[in-house]
């Protein structure tokens, strides 16, 4: 444990940080614990977020009902401002649900458990039939040869590496299979891409989430099979039993529609034209309730104001709570939020995600002038009874990425990441897989940050 | 983060710890943790002990089947020697289920939604009926004083507090009244005890847990009620609308009957009676699965020596993988196991338990002599990647707590607290609630520390 006394000496010395302003400045926090455990509305308003409207993919119907609410929820946390910003979004629809199938060569078949990668085209009406070539990775891919894909259906069964402590690293390392692996399979004449689904764990739950088409190849229908079906449609084919693969998939991309990034502010009573921006992203999957992702990045951002508010905190600079639309598929909400800020005459000095899900708070990873780097690490002492007590380098948001072109600090809420890549972009992402109190302790941790760049600029 | 550089030269003039023996250690617990994410049996045998054993108070069925299953998952692990230690146990049972009401003022009868209290008396036959008497706390008990005391049933509706942001705390305040509250009660004459159940979330599920009579004072009855029905039941009381609480409870205890510990043992290779105690506790309460109470320390516990046999590591000293019985509702197995140690002729150096439910590490508590400190805290940077970044003062566990007096070294996992008190005790404590990553990484830490001090010694 950090011994006090010598805390103070360092403190003093350094001369960054006054002992009474930090004395002052753990009390705040202390309140603001309290407040949010005692009184938090973030559980409520999120189990109202996953229970009462759901799934709330761009441009569907769950998606404008979830602007309307969250605007409703800022209201009553007691923002200032409530508004909401357009924004032009993609509009992919899954229709039906998927059906795909292997036959076998002793004449059976094998039900395969997929559904269909966001953004990616559907199947024609009457599915798609072709051999089906098993690669570990692009390098196998590449080995084969055009002449040995074309024609077939590539199933990438790239494992997520269960040795990375961080499963973001593991997400990384294993997510470019789902992201470029249908247009690199295109471009050698495959007709149709299954990925492994991105989880640590062995269940029957396929994963979705966007792919990323090149525009100048072929567009090919692409599926995520759970981690179980991926499992054993490996084994059928290195037993030599699988014949050929049949799915059919239902999804389409239609026009886009317009829909809006959802903000809350409360002024600043000092320097109200400096920007602190903390967020989440509103839209998520449909397969779903998005609770993990990230209806508690919203949920916690909502709390900020309403526990400065219901504490009297009159923040120096202006707290800016924002939904943003379109992360999943697009990221035009972030897109436009940075657009508008370069045309509005403000200074957006820090902006924070929480999109790492609603799980017990371990730190917080910056990206940041180096001579900002300091204070903020200045501030680490704070955090640590509160249990984020890891300040690393590396992090923020994608919906505040845009925002780093105008050189605003970013900071991204670093949750513990054991348990999200089990239910991320999977049905299990509901809202009992999230713990009340973490949610809360994520909260606590942002509100925190958020008071102490209000208070202290960065 | 700390920079290496400076870390290395501290190390260097500490001379506690060459960096070329650090750089060693952490070689091997990057082998350790790659090994339990690759190949751990943690998860797999907790769904055993779960699913096909269950719940295994001390004394029934279950606890004699997870005795048979436990010896023979150590046995599979690979520990040279696997042996029960007898222990005679309380046979506490509950019959039939519960049942409670309050007769309200109108006529109408609300349920109250209850358990009782390991280790309580039942009811008569009849059950017992009664007025209800709500304090908030101990001092409000003794306000009121005998008179109004006598006859009635005492209801403890004290919040557990949700500021403490180590729910352990909370716990430890509130438990009092569990543990408590019956003895204080009947000595002022009640005839029964409701007690608000030890959970910080608001939901329908009853948490039970011992209570511990004075030998002293009348035994009287005493249940746990849910916290969304102490709330009902608190409101109705203030409404003035209760006219009587009734309910039954259908509990004894047995004579005591003989149970054992479960030792897997593998031998030192150059100090075989130096001993490391690793262990959890076998023995869970009835109304659920055990799973996060102690499943998870146990499993842990064996996927040490699992590990070891795995990679190949030979421990210097000798590790033994202890399953306590009856840590719940009486220490017996954790007495015996301290009666025992003290007769053997051997130096029990450390002893480490894992119950604090298994969730994802954040440190570790230790109880031991000044000097053996400089050298445990030399090694917390190692475990810094593990997410066991807390290294401290106090803690162990209730069964390697008899050790103390042998001055054996103890030291308490530490994982993170804010799911633990929401089922603990409860019907909700099952395999679905544990995380295979967290119950891995748990194992992964408590391993590594195994290795080091079986490897150097305190």
């Amino acid at each position: 444990m950090l011994n006090k006394a010598l805390l103070s000496t360092f403190l003093l010395l350094t001369g960054l940080f006054s002992v009474a302003q930090s004395s002052a400045d753990s009390l705040m926090f202390k309140k603001i614990s309290d407040e949010i455990f005692m009184n938090g509305q973030a559980y409520s308003n999120l189990r109202f977020l996953c229970k009462k409207v759901g799934s709330r993919l761009s441009g569907s119907a769950g998606a404008a009902k979830a602007v309307e609410e969250t605007a409703r929820m800022l209201r009553e946390a007691g923002a200032d401002t409530v508004y909401l910003q357009p924004c032009m979004v993609p509009q992919w629809v899954r229709g039906a649900k998927e059906v795909g199938k292997a036959t076998l060569t002793d004449g059976k078949t094998m039900p395969l458990n997929i559904v269909s990668l966001g953004n990616a085209v559907g199947t024609p009406v009457a599915g798609i039939t072709a051999k089906v070539i098993e690669v570990k990775n692009f390098t196998e891919l590449e080995k084969l040869g055009a002449e040995k894909v074309k024609g077939n259906i590539v199933f990438y069964n790239f494992r997520m590496d269960p040795r990375y402590i961080n499963t973001f690293k593991a997400y990384g390392e294993a997510g470019v299979y789902r992201g470029q692996g249908p247009s690199k399979a295109a471009a050698m004449g495959a007709v149709g891409v299954i990925v492994r689904t991105l989880s640590p764990v062995l269940d029957d739950n396929p994963h979705t989430g966007a792919t990323r088409y090149d525009e100048d190849k072929p567009k090919i229908p692409a599926v995520a099979i759970s981690t179980n079906g991926a499992v054993e449609l490996s084994n059928a084919i290195a037993a030599g039993k699988v014949k050929s693969i049949y799915f059919k998939t239902n999804c389409k991309m239609l026009p886009d529609v317009l829909s809006y990034n959802v903000v809350g502010e409360m002024r600043g009573s000092t320097a109200p034209d400096e920007i602190i921006t903390v967020g989440g992203h509103l839209d998520s999957w449909d397969l779903a309730e998005g609770a993990h992702d990230d209806g508690t990045g919203c949920m916690q951002s909502i709390e900020i104001i309403r526990a400065f508010k219901s504490l009297g905190i009159k923040p120096k600079r202006t707290i800016r709570a924002v939904m943003f639309m379109n992360e999943e598929n697009g990221l035009r909400g972030g897109t436009a939020y940075g657009d508008i800020a370069k045309k509005e005459n403000k200074k957006f000095i820090m902006a924070m995600e929480s999109d790492a899900g609603g799980f017990t708070p371990r730190g917080f990873g910056f990206t940041l002038h180096p001579s900002q780097k300091e204070k903020l690490m200045s501030w680490k002492p704070l955090f640590h009874q509160y249990g984020a007590t890891e300040f690393n380098e590396g992090g923020g948001g994608a919906d505040i990425g845009p925002l780093r072109a105008l050189g605003t600090a970013l900071i991204g809420l670093n949750p513990d990441s054991q348990r999200y890549m089990d239910l991320h972009h999977a049905k299990t992402d509901v809202f009992e897989a999230v713990s009340e109190r973490e949610l809360n302790l994520g909260a606590v941790v942002m509100a925190a940050m958020a008071y102490m760049v209000s208070e202290y600029g960065l």
